[in-house]
């Protein structure tokens, strides 16, 4: 058998295999004729994309073999789950990590039967995928998971199937130009495959459509070399040795362009023809089961056995079922083998950072809330040290907001990466740097994710309102997470973790269209066995929780800290003992004296935190009969039931701290309703009054947004008055006070454009 | 004075007056030396890409005057929030929507210190800018909006500024290709100039810093004829001459492909050059404010003044402070001013659809629960007759899922816009299409917006998990409504229409990572004034919803709807009542015969209310003397107290429908949290028991994916049974039956692999 041959057979394998599992219940090897109850009942997956995966990677087991090359594999178009699948079951690695799938007759049997199947695995690529990190479900980020697993791995090629279709997405569009971000030393090299063929679900796709030579235009302008193959094995081969010596060129320094290859082949190749009287392979029908109704219509069902018959598996599969050795000589060894590859089980490569001590960097407090820090300076210095001690397995991501979210500390040690052009005004800009940053919350996202999936660490910093930009990125990465969890030979990987700076309450540049809180109650829809929440509400705070979160495997952590200043709270190791319980009392600010409370001041944020101490301060000194307990929360999470989260608080301890009778201000960093939904359970939950941000916002003073969203100290006073019984006049003529002093402080402002001096300079001590 | 003197004088007093709103608190006309008590104590506003807009709006301003060319301005880097304003003022229409800032000195004071001031306007391009459809915040969406502009505006030129920062944004990669779905006869034409100044806010730009023979390809790639252009008046105005002869060629038919322009100019330009030793012009320096502390710095002062000088204010602007007469004679006449277009107040020129009547596409219900139909389906039909009614002010965008959604009947009068290759076996597709479909998600909202806020119509079409890709572009849109609203001279728009289709409980091919209901988490926490969410159960009451919602003015309406068959309850008449109530009692499926019930079972959702009626079947025949009452809600917006939303009900109507002391089990579409958050303020709340998505799912049957998340009738009957207290013995006796009926039901799908023929079957006659 030539080289050419037996790559056919390896295709032809995978094709009968990836048919198999769309349709067979049963009689896997046809070795009697196919009946209707060898038919699934309910035909799903995708054929489309099938066959144009499998030839690539029936190609590209050619080159890792050949040239020893490290190697993974992303299949943008992973609705085609069967041929990873196929390709892993036909390499062994499916057998090793689920031996009930066992090579042979009775394993491909199963295989087929749980493909799609109740009980069974999914039908895109999926964490129970081996060799996977990329799901095939929401499309576009294929390109930006391959950069992402690409970055310091410098023995790497990340092979990247492109789908037509995937094409069109704006997050793939944008993914083309990581290539500016690649350091041909340290990183690896991503080999782009777009695969036209030619149709998404049902329409044609716009780069099959336009002409060829805006094609490569296109290609050539986002900086690669593109090759043309057409669907044939010596093309594909051909091109492919090309590619790899061009790729070597790269590596050494020879060439500063990456090639990247178009594949055109039909949709559905090798499938059906014709269905009905109907074109099928090469059309936009081939999009998901070609044969419909095959177990009621006869005639389907013999087409769907031509069809099998086609691959003539008795040459691919011993009469037991196994591949033949021809076959199996075209699989790499071991963990060179793409289904195998540690690289796409990352927490196999995991190690855990070294940390500088958090500790280190704190920020010595003498007295609570009498001086200001800002709070992501102060752990822009630790994250320098973390890089610095870290400096192939950790990377920042931001969209270019790194020295706007006050984290400029860590171009003390690193730059951006940056492999276009340099002009001699530019600062910290260097191939290889550690500092990810283009203005793309997607490819900042993707970038990190693929990062993450091989082994690695990072840290996302941005502004908060635009990291809704990622919803959709998210939940699909904790969706990845939660599966990914429950599959054994699957290892842990470090967490996503999300620094929202710039956030809502001082977006003074920007106004309204900054304004967002919202996107922690898009993380806390996902599971509680992944997400985390934090708001720090200082600078040593929020170097405890950074630390923590580091440290942490699997989760998604979001942490929500002001770059602006802020009154820091906590010395050092008060702020352990804080983060550690996740919440708990301010005694300083309190009046409770370890009494029950007549009312608690409940906050999470910094600066709803800023504003209910102020109005205990205004409390004290106004009421100080009134007995107050100032209660802040850092861990989100903790105010759920422990039946909700893991972190989750009992409803002892949460009665012992809320009290179950008594009013409880809360004010909230975000969407008040995000508070009622964690402890709507709660005995003392009717008692519970929520301030937040409620939509109201444009470009004004930081004081001014307080008071347009109620959550300043005056209005928080008010709401105390208007909610303990019995407080009197002296009350009453207090909240008219107020009511006056937030009359006063907004027509300061408007005066003068800037919050009364009181406001600005206001400290506890 | 010459028209190039002309065109610069107009730039210099756009410049000017950009200055001055980001500095000028007094003294506009510098009338007297610059003091620190003349400038603003807080300075915010970007001045960094302000000279380039204003540059492009001083050449467009030339170009519609000779050609009498319609055109708006598009902003994309609307960050330069002072341009716009700027220009506004010297073409007369600021004045005329604010007649207090009068085009003369005193107009000028106020309309500097107005400028991201307590009480002013904000720093961006938002809607109280005049001539905007476009806010300058959250980047990436400049291109599909100028396109959504152009589509169906024959005679406009959509001038589209797109930022080379936001050029790095995926949404803005992609879009370059909206070109494909441009009809040169019923479309107008977008016409980019990238705006090249070479950063973002501390970095460069990659389409900056990559070779100008790849830029050129990337934009020929991209099909467009690219024109570079240096700072220089002349270069600008010949180029725009013969790109707007390009355009007429496009228009007539002689050419295929329209032209774009590369801007290079420096960041900041005609700012200072160097700031306290570092250069400012030309680089990241230059972003926001060039010169800080000038109220405390005599050096940064006296340049400031310098800076404001350079324009020659006094050649500018007369003694009143009006622009001299060579400026004026530069603007166009009227509407032809981009500020004073009626297309960027699409309200003016918005027509109400012709409508037909949706009842004559009414399914025809003899008996409540006892046929079934695909609602969507039936939609389509009524959609396919909007379409051929409003041949050019309705458009039908989804991501390649129209089909697939069902809603397929509108190929029957239309086809998708098209202007790339046809092949024979292509199927629906032509230049002037009415469906726009590509596999982008932000594409087809960018569209929407864009064609909704120049005055026309039009519905979304999308998977339900994947509409969270636009999250945050519909946040950016709820805001812009939420402010328009506010704006007296901004007239009503059509609403923005979601149809979430091909849901969660309805993911057969394609598994967890299609499963997502979450985006009615982010929808509810924007303002009750613009969001509405709707969950017809069947086809009737989701053509009443469908119309109700074609219909209304400056909301967002949500519609989630099944294209999978669902038994149908409602006639018309039925469905129509149903829907104007918003929400109410299912007669034929309760047993409480308009008495106090011992149990509510409330649902919400097409599946859920299904397993809903199946649990009340069940509890109907097994335990008849449990008196049960079947509450449906299509509106979910009711379930709010009318404090919280127009919608909302009255505590007293919400008591009397959902009683206030016995169980209320809830079956609800997404995720359970979000019916808590409505209705926490409700006194029967502490009994309300809700099932939703608690993100279980896979590649499952229909029956086993409400099993996996406990939304199954069976479940439901169990919930009854624990919550309503004495049933006795009969009922502990079907709660086991229950409870054996999941684990056979479980049994059956994984042997069978469908759901039993009962569950498949069911219906309620």
């Amino acid at each position: 058998m030539t080289t050419m041959q037996r790559i056919d057979a390896y295709w032809r394998a995978a094709n009968y295999l990836s048919v198999g599992q769309i349709y067979l219940l049963d009689n896997p090897l046809l070795t009697e004729p196919l009946r209707p109850e060898h038919i699934k009942p309910r035909l799903l997956g995708h054929w489309g994309t099938t066959p144009g995966l499998n030839f690539c990677f029936a190609h590209l087991n050619r080159i890792i073999a050949e040239r020893h090359q490290e190697m993974i594999y992303i299949a943008g178009p992973g609705h085609g789950g069967p041929a990873a699948v196929a390709h892993a079951w036909l390499e062994g690695s499916y057998s090793e990590k689920y031996p009930e799938i066992s090579q042979d007759a009775d394993g491909m049997r199963r295989l087929f039967r749980q493909f799609s199947f109740p009980g069974g695995i999914p039908s895109h690529v999926a964490p129970e995928t081996p060799g996977s990190i990329h799901e095939g479900g929401e499309l576009g980020y294929s390109l930006a998971h391959a950069y992402g697993a690409a970055f310091d791995n410098p023995d790497l090629v990340v092979a990247c199937v492109v789908g037509d279709g995937e094409a069109e997405t704006g997050p793939l569009a944008a993914s083309w130009h990581s290539n500016k971000l690649l350091d041909p030393e340290r990183d690896g090299v991503v080999l782009p495959i777009l695969h036209l063929n030619g149709y998404k679900i049902a329409n044609p796709t716009v780069l099959a459509r336009i002409p060829e030579d805006e094609l490569v235009k296109l290609m050539e302008g986002y900086g690669y070399r593109p090759h043309i193959v057409g669907p044939s094995h010596e093309e594909m081969a051909g091109t492919l040795d090309t590619v790899f010596d061009q790729i070597a060129s790269y590596k050494d320094g020879r060439s500063a362009r990456l090639p990247m290859i178009i594949l055109r082949t039909p949709k559905g190749w090798t499938g059906p023809r014709e269905v009905d009287g109907l074109p099928v392979e090469g059309t936009w029908r081939a999009h998901q089961v070609p044969l419909s109704g095959v177990r009621d219509d006869p005639e389907h069902l013999a087409m769907l056995e031509e069809w099998l018959r086609s691959y003539r598996p008795e040459e691919l599969f011993d009469a037991a079922g196994r591949p033949v050795p021809a076959l199996l000589e075209t699989v790499p060894e071991g963990p060179l083998r793409m289904s195998a590859s540690p690289y796409a089980n990352g927490g196999e490569l995991l190690a855990p950072l070294t940390l500088p001590d958090f500790r280190d960097y704190a920020v010595e407090v003498k007295s609570p809330a009498s001086q200001s820090t800002e709070p992501t300076r102060v752990l822009g210095a630790f994250l320098r040290d973390v890089i610095a001690a870290n400096p192939r397995t950790f990377r920042l991501m931001g969209p270019d907001e790194t020295a706007s979210n006050r984290l400029q500390a860590v171009f003390d040690t690193t730059a951006r990466a940056w492999n276009a052009g340099i002009e001699p005004t530019d600062e910290h800009l260097a191939a290889g740097g550690r500092v990810m940053e283009v203005l793309s919350e997607h490819l900042c996202q993707g970038w990190l994710e693929g990062y993450l999936l091989t082994g690695r660490h990072g840290l996302f910093n941005c502004y908060e309102a635009f990291i809704h930009i990622i919803d959709a990125m998210f939940n699909q990465h904790a969706k990845w997470l939660e599966t990914a969890k429950k599959i054994p030979w699957r290892r842990p990987v470090a967490s996503l973790n999300y620094l929202l700076s710039s956030h809502v309450w001082r977006q003074d540049h920007n106004g309204f269209s900054h304004q967002d809180p919202g996107f922690l109650d898009v993380v806390v829809n996902k599971k509680a066995e992944v997400v985390r929440v934090y708001l720090p509400p200082d600078a040593n705070t929020l170097l405890s929780v950074g630390d923590h979160c580091l440290r942490s495997r699997d989760y998604v952590n979001v942490i929500v800290a002001g770059k602006q200043p802020v009154l820091d709270l906590f010395t050092m190791d008060e702020a352990i003992a804080h983060c550690t319980r996740g919440l708990g009392i301010l005694p300083w600010a309190s009046t409770d004296e370890g009494a029950e409370p007549d009312v608690v001041l409940a906050c999470a944020g910094d600066v709803p935190t800023l504003e209910t101490l102020a109005a205990a301060a205004i409390l004290r000194e106004h009421l100080p009969q009134l007995k107050v307990r100032v209660v802040n929360v850092v861990d989100l999470m903790r105010l759920q039931p422990p039946s909700e989260h893991p972190h989750g608080m009992s409803d002892a301890e949460f009665d012992t701290l809320f009290t179950v009778d008594k009013p409880v201000i809360f004010n909230f960093h975000g969407y008040p309703w995000l508070i009622h939904r964690l402890t709507y359970r709660r005995r003392g939950h009717a008692n519970l009054h929520v301030r937040g941000y409620k939509e109201e916002g444009t470009t004004t003073t930081p004081f001014d947004m307080c008071m347009l969203n109620d959550i300043d100290r005056y209005h928080l006073v008010m709401d105390v008055i208007d909610r303990v019984p019995g407080l009197g006049t002296t009350a009453a003529h207090l909240r008219q006070q107020m009511a006056d002093a937030r009359l006063q402080a907004r027509a300061y402002t408007r005066e003068h454009g800037e919050d009364p001096a009181a406001i600005r300079n206001w400290s506890w001590g």
